[in-house]
């Protein structure tokens, strides 16, 4: 029966093989599988049920910020992805090529959407025509392929899902705005619900999307310092609409190029959230965000009325509006604590013999492990208050992480040294010259994660070269 | 300013041209436009909109009959598709086929999912070992892709939006139970929800799914007679887990193969909401599925008070849960009429100074047209009355074409002659021979439909050869 009996596996430590801890929590809590495409990755029920969460909480500040959701097809024809030269020059070296259909080969190639601007614009160009017609504020959620040689669960995957916004308006002004705001739902989003601190900022020319006049996104730190890049907002000023030839008549009788942004964000996100609030018993999952916000262990569940007492709690607690499961099934109490623990639950129930008898209960944090025993008059509240607990506990830890270890530093040299003991974010001032990126790559080996919107005055010279700077920089090393 | 004015246009008579009807309805309700790909459609805000109700409405009803959501690989290496023979051999012609990554040839040819039985088995093989893991009640929601050379929109496009249940069980009795229940929630959906009635029955072996033992399937009839297949749910017996060697110890400590099943609806049944409900004014949706349910269009707008009054309206609707829309824009009431009864909106509202003196507005059905005045107070009970009228009457108009549209026939010569009449679903007696199906295609032009499950003994031979009867058959012509 060795095959029959499931057993939680120990997993790699953090400090011993960071990568091999994630690698082992994303399989062990069965987040995700390998699938007979390399680099293509299969979104096991409980990593999918964390991506609808976040899908119904994103969706709802979408629509309420006035957005509607379309389908835009899977392929591009290659000459439609060509339009604009920046992007095709970004994109065309990861595209998958659909060359047959059928038994028939095709007169023209097509790409699998690696994202959809240019099919966006092929449809904006045959929608809008006069000034009515604007502001157009479409998203839509589907998968796009990127064919990348490397590939890690949630971070980089062949195939990921996603969110593209894609908003086309009259004026400079108002799609710049909108840039801004759905950068800060992402970041508001992050903080709120993924309990991940962010900063918010510009991307240098040198790290802008491919097209973009400017890329917006947030910044984390990850446990192990290293930055991971959440979302990304870009403003298009009328590039593509000229390219595309998208006008419009304007309340002034004139013929108008609109303005354009593209957001998103990825499944990638996930990937943040295990390496920000992860453990060495596995993942630790914001309450916000959890598909399973307590699950009730009955204890010495063969006793009378055990099982009665853990369904009306169950009940109970559903009924408040928690997401709530009850293990009745054989395995030990053991096994399921450490089954739960691997998933990340934030709060254990416990309820036994015992505790039927004095009217309570024990309820145990996930992220700390503290114990408490608590009256099961009124447990909906008591809980809900723990969740509360939880989530602003894992924010606090997270933003902890990030102030503790992001500092200015003056000199090229001073970046070196203090990454390779420290690592995390390094702020100094720049010139705004990619020549000293390229140097601050080469030599302390980070690149620019972003130009912050609150800047800080850290001095008057570039650190790398020692002219005069024009703005603050944060450096680090990304997944 | 010709551009600038947008204007309702007029739509073909249905009864001059149906297909040309449809593929009006389509792009004037804006449900849909054409893409730069041959056969790839766009779907609009509207239509998405619509496909947004179904999922949710679906997916609460797969979540509650004990279904998770995953989500697979887009692509599937060739020798994967291969591993069934019957099932490569009903897909691989309608394959697309990706052979670049880059600018590196693949070694192995990649096909764009057409439906992911193939994926699904291999994932199982992976994560099924014992009787614990049974069953597997996986659906995915996602797009697929069928290289076919005709196309129209919603009924066939290249690539489709659709959801597609997989799952695994330990005895055939379950899976069958599963393919059963399954039919049902499609059934109830299509006849409660979308106002569709259906024909429930089993597929005859010539029409049955690629790989499977059974399939079962809801057929419905359109306005113009015709039938449209509303979804399916096969049976696979253990074919597919023999070919992908998924086995599993059973309680009895033996290796056993699980038993399968599989079933999927599409974006095709908003094709057919359209070909079911509409009339000559556009689209008519079933409340229950419409993205806004009533619209309140103000008369007299510049008149004092009247938005206001609008307002109020919109407000005490909504919160009593009703999807609704005040259009205050600067287009005329009879521009407004027009567009929203294209667009098929349930209910519209009139509201103007004379109704206000009154505390009256006026409510006009979009299925009959009928005017009603109404008061204010209690306006939502009233409103929400008048929806569940709509829903109830849509239903038995349509309920009335199918039962006024099929006929029992007695011999292939009555079935041809009124057929070429009165079109709709002819019911006959079958010996179940391929070969009378045949004769029944060639000569009065329908396919077998469906087995229906509520079987009827119109006699005791075969309609077409005259040999002894094994069962009834409805035959139609399909879209």
């Amino acid at each position: 029966m060795a095959q029959d009996k499931k057993q939680v596996e120990q997993i790699t430590d953090m400090e011993v093989d960071f990568a091999q801890w994630y690698t082992d929590v994303c399989k062990k809590a069965e987040l995700i599988d390998y699938s007979s495409v390399k680099g293509m990755f299969i979104l096991r029920p409980y990593g999918y049920a964390i991506w609808e969460n976040i899908q119904h909480i994103l969706d709802t500040e979408f629509k309420k910020t006035g957005h509607e959701n379309v389908y835009l097809p899977l392929l591009i024809p290659e000459s439609l992805l060509q339009k604009e030269k920046d992007h095709v020059e970004g994109f065309a070296p990861e595209c998958a090529w659909v060359t047959y259909g059928g038994s028939d080969q095709l007169e023209e190639r097509l790409c699998i959407r690696p994202t959809s601007e240019t099919l966006f614009c092929a449809h904006y160009q045959n929608i809008i025509h006069s000034w009515r017609d604007l502001p157009k504020l479409y998203n839509q959620w589907c998968s796009v392929l990127r064919w990348e040689k490397t590939s890690r669960p949630f971070l980089r995957h062949r195939e990921f899902l996603w969110q593209e916004g894609h908003t086309m308006h009259a004026t400079a002004e108002e799609a710049v705005a909108e840039t801004e705001q759905m950068l800060n739902v992402y970041a508001d989003f992050m903080e709120h619900v993924l309990a991940m601190p962010v900063v918010k900022g510009r991307k240098t020319e040198k790290e802008k999307f491919s097209g973009a006049e400017a890329t917006y996104c947030v910044e984390c730190m990850m446990h192990d310092k290293k930055a991971l890049q959440g979302g990304t907002s870009h403003y298009f000023g009328d590039g593509f609409a000229k390219a595309f030839d998208i006008a419009f008549t304007g309340k002034d009788n004139q013929l108008h190029h609109p303005f354009q942004t593209s957001w998103g964000v990825s499944t990638r996100m996930i990937g943040g959230i295990i390496m920000t609030h992860g453990d060495n018993n596995g993942l630790v999952l914001p309450p916000k965000i959890a598909p399973m916000q307590i699950i009730i262990i009955p204890v010495a569940q063969h006793k009378p009325g055990v099982l009665e007492a853990c369904q009306r709690v169950l009940e109970q607690l559903t009924v408040a509006g928690l997401r709530v499961k009850l293990d009745s099934s054989d395995q030990s109490p053991g096994w399921k604590f450490a089954e739960y623990e691997m998933k990340g639950v934030p709060l254990r129930l416990e309820l036994g013999p015992k505790d039927m008898e004095k009217g309570q209960c024990v309820l145990v944090r996930r992220d700390s492990g503290e114990k408490s025993f608590v009256s099961l008059e009124g447990i909906e509240e008591t809980a809900a208050k723990l969740l509360d607990a939880v989530q602003d506990g894992l924010f606090a830890r997270a933003k902890r992480n990030l102030e503790e270890n992001t500092y200015a530093c003056a000199t090229l040299e001073e970046v070196k040294e203090k990454m390779a003991v420290q690592g995390g974010f390094a702020k100094t001032m720049w010139c705004g010259d990619e020549a000293c990126e390229l140097r601050m790559k080469e030599e302390a080996g980070v690149s620019s994660r972003c130009i912050p919107f609150a800047q800080e005055h850290l001095g008057d010279t570039c650190a790398i070269c020692g002219k005069p700077a024009k703005h603050m920089v944060y450096w680090g090393v990304a997944y």
